[in-house]
Parts: structure tokens; sequence; C-alpha cells
């Protein structure tokens, strides 16, 4: 097999960002549960929309979002994931390609549009997602490009894409794919609520395929039924290579068969939207994986990054992720 | 006749924003001049933004940018301007409405699409903006909302709206519907180059129907083609009943008649981003006016709007400025 010629192709939903300000008493009235993602179908994305405040679009997804924060830090990148062949779709396709991301998806014709997420950000700079999947769903194994795949170091596979059969279908596909190819494969749990749908599932794609698994600590403690973290650290040490738990303000631990590496978080003068963190730790981490870094450096990278993307509104970088990591000592 | 019932009804292009931090290079090469606005056709369009970095979509146009912040402010506005019948019309009809701001123009069917205009912020937090009309260029006289200018206390008019045969012609409706009514006209001269465009129909216009004239020093140079911005102001004294003058960093001068008010700008810690500032400057002053204010606090509320506006990238309010004016004992 040749040596890899892309660092990381991502596998999620493509999806784009309508965020506001709010205030909790919206949250409040609607039902939402600060800090999570729900999914909604059309009536609601529309009825939620109507009782938003002016927003901004921007271009996200959770692992669009990793995938454009890498590219940043200057790694090779591509993405696979759904638009729709309307508006939000080009902005989507604009904005990863704009940040040199190879992203050669097919848009759907006809069929939903493009998915959006309502997100409002609340005072305390959390933020709560309404996630209205549309053309993402469409995604199905025929879209996955087993070139990229098997020319890629590591294949990142997006948990909230295994809300449907078509995209778990695609997801087994592409992970065949990438153990045959000799590639690693890496798995984000996305949100609580979507391990509690799919947790049998996940356990068992985590035991047989996947080598580098990111979760925070309620996404980890959910995935193994305990209320206790460290329970939750041992119940994940050695169902894969590596575990990357990720823990807010109280920074990371990085679990292996043999090693726990604890990193602190990045100091951030003001938290102004949490929107894209763990997306971004992601960005960082795998850079600094499929570059050879040690543990430690990969877990301070994915800090940096993380910092970057909560101190401004929005889940994509903007500054040059490379220019701050290279300030940092850490590439 | 009737005590209005609507303070300011704005009428101008419907636009979508595109917004990325660029380098001087990009212009450079581009051959852009800095600062300004050029108008595009849909493959200049599409070109440039394929050499964009990852951008964020806003709804804008200038009056309804200021529209937007007048409702911010606690005002009663509305706005006239065409989108089409897409992703980007809604997005811009959803974030006036959600601004409290009365919009019914109807969407084209069919047609160009909803305007965009492509912003580049350079590091010096200057903007230089390439505009595709769209739908917008669409507008005509039947599109004037004739009850709505006949219930509002004043209709402001757009400069920019001016380039279209057809947008003139409402224009010009517009303007003789709202005297016909006994009401108040204003105008945005909106940009250098279009000035130079329309100058002789910007002359008349302005002598014939403006009451309230806003223009920024160049503007203002350019309509009386002159290099002092003294012999500017002699010029335009007595032309309509107030000529709002802005100077950017070195305030704005007020000038009527019988007298010349100086108003100081507020002071902003950092600014990260021009665009709007004039918009933002107009929302201030015509809440003043149409409350009742002296010139002097019309000309502080606009320092203080623009001041909200320049300290963030994109040109809409993100915090109140109803809350802003109180603060300061603006109203």
């Amino acid at each position: 097999m040749a040596a890899p010629t892309i660092d990381v192709v991502g596998i999620g939903n493509a999806i784009v960002d309508v965020q506001t300000r709010t205030d909790e008493a919206l949250l409040v009235d609607q039902g939402l549960v600060k800090g999570t993602m729900a999914l909604v179908d059309a009536p609601r994305a529309e009825a939620l929309y109507a009782l938003m405040g002016s927003a901004a679009e921007t271009s996200g997804g959770s692992v669009a979002n990793s995938i454009a924060g890498l590219a940043s830090l200057g790694g090779k990148a591509a993405f696979i994931g759904k638009v729709s062949d309307d508006e939000l779709g080009e902005i989507f396709a604009h904005d990863l390609r704009a940040m040199g991301v190879r992203y050669e998806t097919p848009p759907m014709q006809g069929g939903p549009r493009t998915g959006r997420c309502l997100i409002m950000v609340t005072p305390d700079a959390q933020r709560t997602m309404n996630t209205f999947l549309g053309a993402s769903v469409e995604f199905e194994p025929r879209d996955i490009d087993r070139d990229l795949i098997e020319g890629a170091h590591l294949t990142y596979l997006e948990g909230y894409l295994f809300d449907r059969p078509t995209a778990k279908a695609a997801f087994r596909a592409a992970a065949e794919i990438a153990h045959r190819a000799g590639r690693k494969l890496a798995l984000s749990l996305s949100d609580p609520f979507c391990v509690e749908r799919h947790r049998a599932d996940f356990r068992d794609l985590v035991h047989r395929h996947i080598d580098v698994l990111f979760a925070n600590e309620i996404e980890i403690c959910s995935l193994f039924e305990t209320k206790e973290f460290d329970q939750a650290m041992g119940a994940v040490r050695g169902e894969c290579e590596i575990a990357v738990l990720t823990r807010s303000a109280k920074g990371s631990v990085i679990v292996t068969p043999g090693e726990t590496v604890s990193v602190a978080p990045e100091k951030v003068r003001a938290v102004v939207d949490t929107t894209g963190a763990g997306d971004l730790y992601a960005s960082g981490f795998l850079y600094g994986l499929t570059h050879g870094s040690p543990l430690a450096t990969c877990g301070r990278l994915g800090s940096l990054c993380a910092a970057e993307i909560i101190a401004h509104f929005g889940a994509r970088p903007e500054t040059s992720l490379k220019q701050l990591a290279a300030k940092a000592g850490l590439v």
C-alpha cells in the first residue's frame, strides 16, 4: 500500500449553522435542554427559526469543523458529506474548499434541502442546538469515496451521522475499506443523546473497528452507563487504541492500554461561544497524531485549537491555526 | 392626515452580506479599491467568491441595516426592497422581521437570485465591497407600498438603489407620495462611485425632494465637485433642511440653513470592522429626529450606534441599541 496522500478524511453531516444570541427564556419556553443537540423535522425547524433573532449563517457540521481546523493547521484534509443543490449547499462547499479541504461529494438534486443547525447561544456562552439534517440523511454507501479513504492516514467518523440506517451502512463500509487498507479509524460520539439512542451499536463499533475515540465526559459516561468518570475511563481503556476524553474547563485525558495522559486546558480571556470546542480539539489532536507527535503534544494542540474557537462566535477558525501552533512551539 | 404609525420606512437594496477577512494582496490582485463598493455581474461575483476564504452570511443592505438599527433602538420601522424566492431571500426576510421590522415586499419568483455583497475586511478593519444586486434591481414602482409611506413619519431612500432606471422611477414615486402626505424624505448618497455615476440626478433629487441628506466626506465633496470639505458644506447648506455629514474618526457635522452642529465620535476600544458604520449612524440620527430630539442629540445617537457596529464583525447590531442609548442618557 502506498504512503497516505491525505492526513485525515472526515465523514459527517454537511450542515450550515444558523446562529443567534438568545436569553434563557426561549430555551425554557421551547423545552430545550441547554448544551445539547436535538434533531428536528422541517416544520419544527421553521417554527424555531421564526422565534430566533437575527442570525449569522456559517458552515458547520461537527466533523466538517474538525476537518476545516485540520486544514487551517496545514494538514491535508478531505471531507465526505451530503448537501443539496441549493444556496446553503453552495455556501457549505465554498467554505470547506476555501480552507483547502478536498470536498467532492456530489450535491443532491431535488430531495430535502441542505441541513441546518439552529444554534442558540445564551449569555453564559453555552450553545443549544436544533438540527434539521436535510440532505445529510441521504448520505449512503455509494457516496463513500473508496480511493479517498484508502489514501488517507486516518478516517474520522461523526457519531451524529449514525442516526439513519443508510448512513450507518455507509459508516461500516468506510470502516472496512480503511482497515483493509491498513489505515486508522477515528470516531466522535458527538452528543449524549446520540449515544443513548445508539449505545449498543456504538459499543460494538468502538470494540470492533475504532482506533481513536473522541468523547466528552457525559458521552463516555453514557456509553458505559456509569455516573463516574473514572469508571468510564477504566471501561474504555483497551476498547480502542486511544480514547480522547475532553472535560471542558478541566482539560482532557488521553487513555491508551498502557498510559493515561492528562492535558491542561488552554487559558482563554473570555469565552464567547462554546460551539465547536470539541470539534476543534479533534482538529489539533488529529493533526498531531497524523504528524507523529507524542500524545501529550496532540492533546495540547487540541486544547490550543479549542481555545481559539471558543473565544469568538462560530465554529470555524478565524485565525491561522498553523501560526498559532507555531507560536506555541507545538509544530 | 392622521399621525404617523411608523417612524421610518426604508427603501433600499435587499442584500445578504458574504463577509470574510482577507489580506491586502487579494484587493491588489483583483484591482479592488479599498473602502468602496463596486457593482459586479453574476460571473464576476462567482469568480471573486471562489477567491474568498470561508465566509459568514448575514443580512445586509445599507438602508436595511439602518432600519434594523432603528428597530433595535425601539423605533417603529418598515422596509421595502426586493429579494428572490430562495434561501438567501428567506434569511434576509427572517432577520429583518426578527428585529421587529415590518417587511412585506413579495419575493420575486424565478428571475435573478437574491442580491449579495461580497465583503472583504482587511487587517486595518476597512471593508471593500463587491455587490451583485440580483433580485434587488427588479425593484419597481409597483413594489412601493403607498399606505406604508403615507403612514410613516419619514421615508429613507438608499442611493445605491439609484443605479437602475426602474428603481429610479420607484424612488421618485415614493418621493411624491411622501411629500403629498406631508411626510419627510431622507436620502443616503451611499458611495462615492454611486455619486459620480448619478451626480446630476442626485443634485436634482436633493434640491427638489430631500429633507434630510446623509453623506460622508468623500461623497459630499463628489456631489459638489470640490476637494474641500468646507466648500462642500457651504454648497449643501440650504439645498435641504438637514445635511448630515459623517467624517469617520473626525465625527460628524450637521448642517442646516441656520446652524452648524459638530458631533464628536464615540470612543471605540478596538475597531474590528467598519462595515455598517454609516448605516448605523443613520439609525441613531433618524431615531432621534423622529422622536423630537435636538440635532446634537440625534448626532450623538448616531455616533453611539456606529460605535457599536464597528466594534464587531457584521453590519447588524449584536446588542440592544435601546439599552445602550438609555445607558448613555440619550433616550
